[in-house]
């Protein structure tokens, strides 16, 4: 993906920025019984998982990296080089299963394709172990019920990668709406980027489910959910092409609106076609906007009261912290799988609205 | 209205601050012949003219203020007293065709209510004058042929208000299509504020024509065509509304997305219950934001390579200067009637689209 992927240097740990947070609740000491820390298995090792995740588990205080899973060995031999992980934690697609025997591994992060999210959530769940998953849960809305029905039954937490609702600035963001005069009103947002390489699973529909809207559109969805703080009741939805063989398969560029209990109102982009990356939202007299909105790092904001001054965190390091809170506490997400199903209904919604031509309800 | 009227203060005039910018044409001496000021009588004496209009011909090197029309006594004897305008340069309404006669008013700029401009512009024309006449141009698009036929047949220019084109940053906009790798392909642009008193005349369709859409949607339009250097083919457009009572007559929200040749999109929002004044544009590439995008002063922008360093201006006192020039020079405005003729068809068609709920030519 082309997001800015400025990393985030800084002399303080993910656990001691947290604190200096005001916006943020701290948490009370202990933070955990004792001092363990969860054992986390990635699966899939793509760019995220090498330029994000490994590195953010660095940086974590109630998780690290105990285990990976890949079907590449030149892969797992350079992971097991870098990060000193013990072959017997090291696994591939087919003795995945294992893992149930291993206890050094307590959740398993599943960064894989899309269209792989499902499989192997519902495999680490009968293993017994936490799972993590990324975004988008999965192809459908009824692949994220089958999930939460596997991970309930096992016993096991889901979480999904939401790695703003562990930013700052949109903390910020969704807190916006109780600080003075009417709740947030309009929400608009927008994330788009231009894919490169067109033989990218992202561009395949069997893998990526869609496009666009499945990739970063999410994110423009999720902020206008968060912002307004209630669900969408219908939406209506435009889609564009322009390249008819690049994006033979998948959606390229489509505006989407979103009609919440209220009267409450979003307006959102999503393209791979070009850049947008911004979240405007705004009361009846008073505004916040983030540009960049939706990167990992460098985030900007201000408000109708001027700049906004918010440290910068590692977000997959405080998501995976925060996860591995809700473990320990046995407390709730705002990142829970139930979560990700929201999303998947809200996005098949504005792909009926698209094809349709018409309001949709979700 | 609710802009920011933050005056724009500097000890540079209008037309020493234009030639300080290298994207702003500067203008071959002699600017005009001879010494000559076009003299300039503001029709409709209310909050524009009066702070800023005024103001502005106060700056102005080839206009001036050289009369008023109209309804209310106090009014006329203020302005008369503030401006030194002679008694034979002040009309009301019932009287104004005599301007006919009176050799030192050249220019009639109409800053009626919008259904009040078809009737003066036509009356100017009649009486031979040039005009300027306030966005948006009139109620309806047969209104602006009737406008443009008028001027035609009375052989004067006709000049729309659009200020934003006599702006620095607005003409950076406009440019930046042409300044690397492809056009401009997408708009987000977003224009609206918190409307007051219920009992004005913006909120009563007889006189407004229309709602935020009418008033500041326009600009959104506007900055859609201007940027992407084409005209929409079609549109689609939703309508939501919160304020039964005050909106009952015209249009509260807006949002609405313009398809144009080549697969160009623009997506944008225009309302009376929020603030909104934001305008994006991106290339495959490269992007241009401005925020606050449509201000009278206090514009901010930043593209992909940093932060935009442009000089404020006044552009009023520029947009009348600019206009004069034209005048003087008989030459084509890029703000002309037809200017104003294609943004009410765009409106047209957005209504329609709002109403029906399908895509609606142009």
């Amino acid at each position: 993906m082309k997001y800015t992927r400025r990393k985030f240097i800084t002399t303080l740990g993910a656990g001691s920025a947290l604190l200096m947070l005001p916006a943020i609740p701290t948490f009370s000491e202990p933070l955990f019984s004792g001092d363990k820390k969860l054992g986390v298995a990635l699966v899939g090792l793509g760019n995220y998982a090498t330029h994000e995740l490994a590195p953010a588990l660095q940086k974590t205080s109630r998780c690290y990296l105990s285990g990976i899973v890949t079907g590449t060995l030149a892969k797992a031999q350079k992971w097991k080089d870098q990060y000193n992980i013990p072959d017997k934690n090291i696994y591939n697609y087919q003795n995945f299963d294992r893992i149930a025997d291993n206890k050094s591994i307590d959740v398993v992060y599943v960064v894989l394709p899309n269209s792989m999210h499902r499989e192997f959530v519902i495999r680490a769940a009968k293993a017994g172990k936490h799972v993590f998953c990324e975004k988008p849960m999965a192809l459908s809305s009824k692949e994220c019920e089958e999930m939460i029905a596997a991970c309930k039954k096992a016993g096991v937490r889901l979480f999904v990668g939401y790695r703003l609702h562990s930013d700052p600035f949109h903390k910020a963001a969704m807190k916006f709406r109780t600080e003075g005069d009417s709740g947030v009103i309009y929400v608009q947002s927008e994330f788009g980027f231009k894919i490169g390489d067109p033989t990218q699973w992202r561009l395949k529909k069997a893998l990526a489910g869609g496009g666009a809207m499945m990739d970063v559109g999410i994110y423009a969805i999720q902020a206008a959910r968060y912002c307004i703080g209630k669900e969408p009741i219908s939406v209506t939805a435009q889609e564009y092409k322009t390249g008819y063989k690049k994006f033979a398969e998948v959606d390229e560029t489509i505006t989407w609106q979103m009609q919440f209990p209220g009267g409450h109102v979003s307006n959102s982009s999503t393209s791979y076609s070009v850049p947008l990356n911004n979240l405007y939202i705004s009361t009846e007299r008073r505004w916040f906007n983030l540009m960049p909105a939706f990167n990992y790092a460098g985030i900007k904001g201000s408000t109708n009261r001027g700049e906004l001054n918010l440290p910068e965190v590692n977000q997959q390091a405080v998501q995976m912290d925060t996860f591995s809170k809700c473990i320990f506490d046995n407390t709730e997400s705002d990142a829970s799988g139930e979560e990700g199903l929201k999303d998947l209904k809200v996005i098949e919604a504005i792909y009926k609205a698209a094809k349709s031509g018409t309001k949709t309800k979700v």
